[in-house]
């Protein structure tokens, strides 16, 4: 249906658009609206016949060659998922009718055609999430690799469904062929500004899965509190976090978020950010942190971790054996952004140590130091690493598959996603993405136009940017507001990231974003507004 | 206890403190965070000596000389609210402790002075809001003349109560005179931009209760929709609402709206806004509006209502004969702001009309036509008015208790608060408190430092200040993300309207405000946080 609208200057490169579909334009109109799709997927076709759908006779079910059967709970899962999503609690719809007419869908056949749907497995920044969708009587056929790209059409198909001017479901006669543009689509929450209490984060993974987000950085630590329960160390919570009990993540907490995360194909990559941004790791950790000097005596206060003393790096080999078994997830995000030189300076020892290693007074080459050692306990554990862009900036050495994250707004960032991708490494954008800072009015349209390949370079230079990720640092923001300021606003990037690049009409996109964020509001989730009007079921907590 | 620390700054000229209080400064710190006062009181002593409350034996009753008792609604239901507030759920607390301790609060005696305590009347303007609370073994007094000063009062006191190391309620040995700075310390919720369901505006006035607002501004209808269902006129929400039935208020809704705001104390006073703002009423009513030309033929857009027509003027007539007996308060907002002149200047029977009134090209005369005759219309109806400045600016003629609601950033406010009080008219000031407009940060400073009073001018032009509103106008909000937005910043006006002038010190401030904010969403307000930092109890709903 969209096609009828924008399709000449909007995707004449990605969608192929039958001209017997151009008739009766302004019946459509009204159609487009029920079926808004987001984020737009990169191939279809729709035509104007419409199939009925019943609550009480249709299913999703596994198609006969699937290699996936009803033992696979990631599809089990979201068959439920969408089937409520689309026609509401599955209770009030008693299987009941047994005539099937004409005009009706019957049934959503979930074909799995590679020979490990992947039904136990974790997405990885390798899985395939590409799908087809056939709508057509008196079946519709999802057709996908694997269970990744399975969930990515669901979600697809869930969209296309629309009710008519009688309440009745309905869905258009469509093709679709999709894929996303970029392998990693994340956002970033920060839970140590602000604890947030576990329906938070899982409500924020749903939302993530209705625009086809599958990466959740857990900045989970950070200078005001530390609520990740260690079993190595638990004095780290119990001593770091804002209370021992009721604002921490416990191991079985943890477990849920990533189970959940995966339910919906969602990657979960934590943040330990070394060696700065750790004040609350000293809590628990005795002599962690430098101690800072005031004149020729400590001062009571605590800079970065202290890079000179081995027992800081035998700490750092422990805690980070316990989180590469806790997290499943192949990458671990190490920070390494703004460290603050100043403690490091006032402090004897490590002037000492300085002029020991010959680094003068340039302070980056002992923070470079750390690293370096951080970066092989890392590797032993067998996980691949993302940092921020300083730690590329200030010329680490580091492993091929390395993941600089490019967040600075001085450089400009294209010239440091240039640079990044000079030097051969995967790049990753935030900069024009932190959604922390509002302004008001409708910001999401900067963020809309930001793109993550706009810069100067080779093709071989954009091939390494692998996406990007959505910030909401948590200065502001926690269980009261954060996920109305995230939702639509992160949707805006969720599109940019997944769909042809190609695809960038603002008009458009405020159109389809419009429904698409009464639809997350439909399902729960209190997305705000982008402007002046209303839904029609309006977000009904509070 | 909040003496102890930023007593001699703040507060000498409105507080006694006594000497003694003095000691045992680290100690008191953290009793300090628990009974964070806000707005804070005009004159209160507190002291160290703690007493213990039993939820089990605790209660809020009547005093014996009080003129209300038992019959009395407002009391009731707000002894219920308080309690529940202070211990939670009512049902959990079987009364049972029979021993009382040397060491108990065992009572609140609540005491109405005058004759008439005004149960079942509604607050206004002239309400005394006034109390004293006197906190002592074994008994707490809360003296007020009636129970507009009680409902005050009671949230003191509840504000007083804090837990202790181990849980246990406690309050403080308390002596406080209070009152408010401004009598119309007020709210602006906007229903038509988008639709408010009823359950949005009873936890907002819960929260106008929490932070001793008195007024709840209604722009209940304006351009995009028409909620307000009319008796005399259904058609203007039937066809000017989002929806004719969900996105509507119906008399029994307005009705639950205006008595649950009576329960707090909260005036409700509607918008109805004319002769601009008024798109939704055309679809309703027809030839309202005037019909706007190109060149020399109607270009089927309308523009503010047709002030040329007696059928406008008749409409008017009738429907502010239904709106001034649905709503109770003496006061109705009529709006005024904000008529654009372009398609009056466009219609050939209006231009015949200035010429034949001689007003030659003045459309500001027009308009000012206009509004002296909907004034006449509802003066007729024995309602007071509140207008927006441009009415006063314009010179239309107006009664001499007429508010002026000054809200435009050009000329200063400052300037608009000295012009109108010079000429003897109330002032209402909202300029620098337009909550919906954002920026990143801590935005709620500014709006605390702005005060209605702080212009150049006499004693008596300061006296007719009486008070001012938050507004948060709606393109921006709904029910998603509305509640947050607006708590705690609406706070910070709060505090400025109440307590008195010298209350000013930012960090005092952020300090109470901090716990308040956390105050609102343990009882169920999803207030956003101010900074960094935690609620010992967060945020539960979604």
């Amino acid at each position: 249906m969209y096609c009828l609208l924008k399709c000449a200057p909007l995707i004449l490169a990605v969608a192929v658009c039958h001209g017997w579909l151009f008739g009766d334009f302004v019946e459509k109109q009204k159609e487009l609206d029920e079926i808004s799709l987001w984020p737009l997927p990169q191939k279809f076709q729709s035509s104007a016949v419409a199939f009925k759908l019943s609550p009480a006779s249709f299913q999703i079910v596994h198609a006969k060659q699937s290699s996936a059967g009803p033992s696979c709970s990631i599809l089990v899962n979201a068959f439920r998922r969408y089937f409520e999503y689309m026609f509401g609690d599955l209770k009030k719809h008693e299987k009941s009718r047994n005539k099937v007419y004409d005009s009706d869908l019957v049934e959503l056949q979930v074909w799995i055609t590679s020979a490990d749907p992947q039904c136990d497995g974790y997405p990885s920044l390798q899985s395939d999430e590409s799908y087809e969708l056939s709508v057509d009587k008196p079946s519709a056929v999802l057709k996908a690799a694997n269970v990744w790209g399975a969930l990515r059409g669901l979600e697809t198909f869930s969209q296309l469904v629309y009710k008519d001017d009688y309440g009745a479901n309905n869905i258009n006669k469509t093709e679709i062929s999709d894929f996303p543009r970029f392998a990693h689509r994340g956002i970033l929450l920060d839970s140590s500004r602000h604890f947030l209490p576990l329906k938070v984060i899982l409500a924020n993974l749903e939302a993530m899965a209705m625009n086809k987000f599958n990466v959740f950085h857990w900045h989970i630590v950070d200078d005001p509190s530390f609520p990740y329960m260690s079993r190595t160390f638990p004095d780290l919570s119990q001593k770091g976090a804002y209370h021992p009990f009721t604002h921490v993540y416990t191991p079985s907490d943890v477990k849920m978020v990533i189970e959940f995360a995966r339910m919906r194909g969602i990657r979960v990559i934590p943040e330990f950010d070394t060696p700065g941004h750790t004040q609350s790791w000293g809590n628990g950790i005795k002599d962690l942190l430098t101690p800072c000097y005031s004149g020729s005596s400590p001062s009571g206060t605590f800079g970065p971790v202290n890079p000179i003393l081995n027992s800081s790096y035998d700490f750092m080999t422990q805690f980070f054996k316990e989180i590469s078994t806790v997290f499943p997830d192949a990458y671990i995000h190490l920070g390494g952004d703004e460290v603050d030189f100043s403690c490091w300076k006032s402090n004897p020892d490590i002037q000492k140590f300085m002029a020991q290693q010959g680094f003068g007074t340039d302070y980056s080459k002992l923070e470079s130091f750390y690293i370096q050692r951080l970066l092989d306990i890392v590797t032993a554990t067998k996980k691949g690493y993302m940092v921020w862009q300083e730690v590329f900036d200030n010329g680490v050495k580091l492993k091929a598959d390395t993941q600089i994250h490019v967040w600075k707004e001085r450089p400009q960032y294209q010239d440091e996603m240039a640079k990044v991708t000079a030097a051969g490494f995967n790049a990753l954008l935030s900069t024009p993405w932190y959604l922390n800072r509002i302004s008001y009015g409708q910001d999401w349209v900067n963020v809309y136009k930001a793109d993550p390949q706009n810069f100067t370079g080779t093709d071989a230079q954009k091939k390494l940017v692998i996406g990007g990720e959505a910030c909401l640092w948590g200065e502001y923001v926690d269980a009261t507001n954060l996920t109305p300021r995230l939702w639509p606003r992160a949707s805006a990037v969720a599109e940019r990231l997944w769909s042809d690049k190609s695809v960038t009409d603002v008009g458009n996109a405020y159109n389809r974003l419009a429904q698409h964020r009464c639809r997350m509001v439909r399902r729960g989730i209190p997305a705000e507004p982008l402007f002046v009007g209303h839904c029609r079921q309006e977000y009904m907590g509070l």
